[in-house]
């Protein structure tokens, strides 16, 4: 029997360390090809090149391994290994990740890691992004390996429902030992902004976005509150915005 | 009684007709800022800028109406306003576009018009995105009038469910009479992309990414449908991705 083709992309860039992580643990359970950006992408949320030209090369980072950096966003990866790489092959898994950093809660909706996650599942692939919640360019991946591995194959036996892709975030090597993974709800908390704002060396104005993460969310059952109790947390996505719930209140009190 | 205070963003560049077009009619019914990118940010998504600096300055090409310009992401757009523009004062209603282009379907995701809308929602305001369906830099804004001055009324008037932001689409001008709005919800629907593969003058392989938009939805109750029948479509968008169908099948069907 043939390996899974397992597709993996991040928003960290090729060179980072935790898909160098992601790329030793798929490789132990499928055949891996990699797309990936060739410098960071974090913060792309679900960009796309449509005004600009992308660029995509091969690299021998992962020593026998098939990959590519790609001047695009995570999602453009996506796309582009599906259609230029592997010509239409079947792809049976796109793993994203393992970010440097959680994407829990609101941030699933800045994220490039999940970007290219979703990405995956709206061409009908199983997909799922992997971050860590340590934002260190140096950050200790030593205890992922049977999560990850566990997650994957789960993902690659038993598949996911249509228009699902996974968010999976996991608690940092520093704190004590993961207790185990819940299936969560995406906390209802965000990020509060403030601006540095500076003079550059020619006397003009500019900006660092910097950001107070607030969560008013007090339930048990949400991503923030399984992180925080050092859970591993999975959220299934989807790409459907459509607020169902929405409907009764435009239907009753709107005036159209 | 004061007017309410409407904050307007888009994602084709300040220097577009489509947000002329709403500069114009919010003006009819409220007090109006524009922050908007200082050039197109199409295709942008969520994308938020972290690991660069924003600048922002004032600009008088609405004439007596407070505006500026920003380098930024229309997400961040509405971030700056909020914080460094209006300094905390409260936005009633968050408007975006009008969009040179249709954000239906699968779209919303890559829209920047909409992730301007989306983080006002996030920011508890009433939100909506509007488009129209016709990517011409000189598309024809002339019928939208009556709808967006309704649409944003209402929204005013009796504002949105907590979480939602409107994304509201518009029948190209040159199509017959518009016959009214629909309440949808996003249709199932998505881009099969291709890529152009080209040699720039040193030789080098780029690619430009084109896509042919493929509609496998049947349904009546959604976006494309009511635009392919002459409709304007307003979709509630979330942006709690929670995909809640999914839990059944992850607690029943892996192992984990």
């Amino acid at each position: 029997m043939s390996k899974p083709l397992i597709l993996i992309s991040n928003d960290d860039g090729v060179t980072s360390s935790g898909i160098r992580k992601l790329v030793e643990l798929m490789s132990q359970i499928g055949e891996v090809v990699v797309v990936a950006p060739d410098g960071p992408q974090s913060g792309m949320g679900h960009a796309i090149t449509v005004g600009d030209t992308l660029r995509l090369s091969r690299t021998d980072i992962f020593g026998g391994i098939q990959a590519y950096k790609c001047s695009g966003t995570p999602a453009d990866c996506i796309k582009l290994a599906k259609h230029e790489v592997l010509k239409g092959r079947k792809v049976d898994l796109v793993v994203s990740g393992i970010n440097h950093g959680s994407n829990t809660s609101i941030s699933v909706l800045y994220s490039g890691t999940m970007s290219a996650a979703i990405e995956g599942a709206i061409e009908g692939t199983p997909a799922i992004g992997f971050s860590l919640c340590d934002f260190s360019w140096h950050a200790d991946f030593s205890h992922v390996d049977e999560y990850v591995l566990k997650i994957a194959s789960q993902a690659l036996k038993n598949g996911l429902p249509e228009g699902i892709a996974l968010n999976v975030n996991i608690p940092p090597k520093q704190n004590e030992d993961i207790k185990g993974v819940k299936i969560a709800r995406q906390a209802n908390a965000r990020w509060e902004e403030e601006f540095d704002k500076r003079k550059d060396p020619h006397g003009r104005d500019y900006y660092w976005m910097i950001g107070n993460f607030v969560n008013h969310d007090k339930g048990e059952d949400n991503d923030e509150w399984a992180i925080a109790n050092n859970y591993i947390s999975i959220v299934p996505c989807q790409f459907d915005l459509t607020g169902h719930h929405a409907f009764s209140h435009l239907n009753e009190k709107w005036d159209l």
